[in-house]
């Protein structure tokens, strides 16, 4: 481990209370040299495909070696197992509730374990509150060094959500999802940027919510005001957005929503 | 002090504005080898209450020596003293107005100094923003190893507030309040948990303007939907809550509410 | 650079998304011994005036050699510039849409370079994140000790916006507007209070939107509840408030609206 390892954290915790604090408190308490980094605590409550999709987007912008925690847990108290993965040079702390779905989907050579070493744990551990007396402890040790064999044995039956990958339902249609809505109004689908890398050279309409939205644009700043636009994301999604407005108010979409393709060559 | 001391941070500064980014940027102006970490800038304006509450859960997470500096404080530029404070190997830098009230009730051996040492203030002192310029800069020297003695003399007439300890009311009644809502719409109550470690061995019911609530659960997993139930939280105190979704919205509770509670045993 | 060079920074990314974590992964990529610090991501979307007004209040409690990096971008992608500037003894980096002009309001010294090596940035560039792929590996590799000339060559055409200095309209009358509105309601205008030190000893009305302000108090605590009223705020700004709750509500005041100040010699 670094000198100063990297702790991150993502929660459906939000601001105001004291929770992700707690967390914190007990990390330092554990690896006084830990660094936590926030990558989200505003993950709707219980929204793990939300919580998914905002680890895959983060987790690989950071250095090898850090510690990821996640806690979206709605399972917390229940039979529901933390676990630990390793995937991809990082480490993972979570519930096994398929939350870490869109890292193994990422990185075929994974790595997961049931967390059962329950001497890792600030005691007593209550019945609602795991990030701060399973998840923050266990991220701590592994920051301080304790080899992930230590936490407990490999499992192969862990949790992965459908994620839903776009199928093909004709010859030039194609069925998908919104993925997440971010904070300005982009819908991110699923349809990945790189599968339709000569959209926009052939006739293409995406429709949602019985929105037809056929313009397309590299940036936001060459859209026109006023006229959705679909556009190859950061995320690596093709995205639809509004320029300078939220496109995910304007035709009403939230995440979860399908979304149909069409796309014909010229 | 430790190499890398740590200054927590809870305010109801909120997170658009520059307030908390300020207080930081002067904190590592005069101790540059400081971490600091955020409690909570989501504390509603002015609420002290809740601000005490928030403080009471976090504090001890972290380890002995952290400085923990609290900013919610509508007497700013009055004659209302700034504090600070040492109770259980922590320290403690607060406007005098009651927001230790609970650090002082969970450690009865405390020791708190009105800080008149202008010299470690920021120049010149705002008459409304003491974060920056008095609250952050003690916390920051007292962080670069600066004693505790020289900040002021020790008082015993600082502020403290009563948080309404429940009340037996009859052979089997007890009247509490909500001590705090959390982001999930639980509903923290005054009853410690350790208080009624038979609650459901025996015949209960909370009331609560005018709702009843006769189930019990220990985790929010095995409750049902749709049911307001009790559960001993990880704050240490009986809890109103409901599966997935939020008991104070449906039953209509806010913070300082009162709650009697009947208990029989069988 | 110090051993533990600080990266503030001041986006209106919000907070739900992975954004800043995404940005805070690159900089400990880059430079595993950076601070980041956050100002604020809560910026309405695109409002490059609040994000100026922010960093202007913030930027100067912060140790020299500090790194600030604003991405409020409208114009992310398009043909719009990244910059870095040197004013104070900090550095900025930032798009060039007019987000540091207060900073060079302040600091008559000022070094803007058009960032063109695009060897620091992260690969492949999107056109919708910056954020992550310029500005934030940009700071890192200025945190890890890349000169300031490695980055590109001087500008002299960088924008600058108009802040809109008060007017004087009349003997005893001025017309200026309003910066900012904070979490508290407090509306900051853009009278300087060092410009303004008799106001109290005179005849004084603040007019905005139909509302006349006569109030003066040095202390919200020294207000009365219900009536607006003038402070010389932390900003360095004559301030209208309320004690207790928002002014900007009860008056009906947004960012942007014109303020009429008159004031006669008693």
């Amino acid at each position: 481990m670094s000198s100063q390892p990297i702790i991150t954290l993502l929660t459906d915790f939000g601001q105001k209370d004291h929770y992700v604090g707690a967390m914190k408190g007990v990390i330092l308490g554990i690896c006084p040299n830990a660094r936590t980094v926030d990558i989200s605590h505003g993950i709707a409550p219980y929204a793990i495909p939300e919580a998914a999709y905002t680890l895959s987007q983060a987790w690989a912008c950071f250095p090898p070696n850090t510690i990821h925690v996640v806690v979206v847990d709605p399972g917390v108290g229940s039979i529901r197992r933390p676990i630990l993965a390793t995937a991809g040079e990082h480490l993972f702390v979570a519930p096994d509730n398929g939350v870490l779905t869109m890292v193994f989907d990422d990185v075929a050579t994974h790595d997961v374990r049931e967390i059962t070493a329950s001497g890792y744990f600030r005691r007593p551990v209550s019945k609602t509150f795991h990030g701060r007396d399973i998840f923050a402890p266990v991220a701590a040790h592994l920051a301080a060094g304790v080899e992930v064999e230590k936490f407990g044995i490999r499992i192969r039956d862990f949790q992965r959500l459908s994620f839903g990958k776009p199928v093909q339902t004709g010859p030039n249609n194609w069925s998908g999802r919104i993925l997440n809505i971010d904070r300005f109004g982009n819908a991110v689908t699923n349809f990945a940027s790189s599968a339709w890398p000569e959209l926009v050279t052939g006739a293409f309409e995406i429709r949602v919510r019985g929105t037809s939205v056929t313009h397309f644009s590299r940036t936001y700043a060459d859209a026109m005001i006023g006229q959705p636009f679909v556009i190859p994301g950061s995320s690596g999604y093709l995205e639809l957005s509004l320029k300078e407005a939220s496109a995910a108010d304007a035709i009403k979409i939230r995440p979860g929503e399908s979304v149909d393709l069409s796309w014909t060559a010229l």
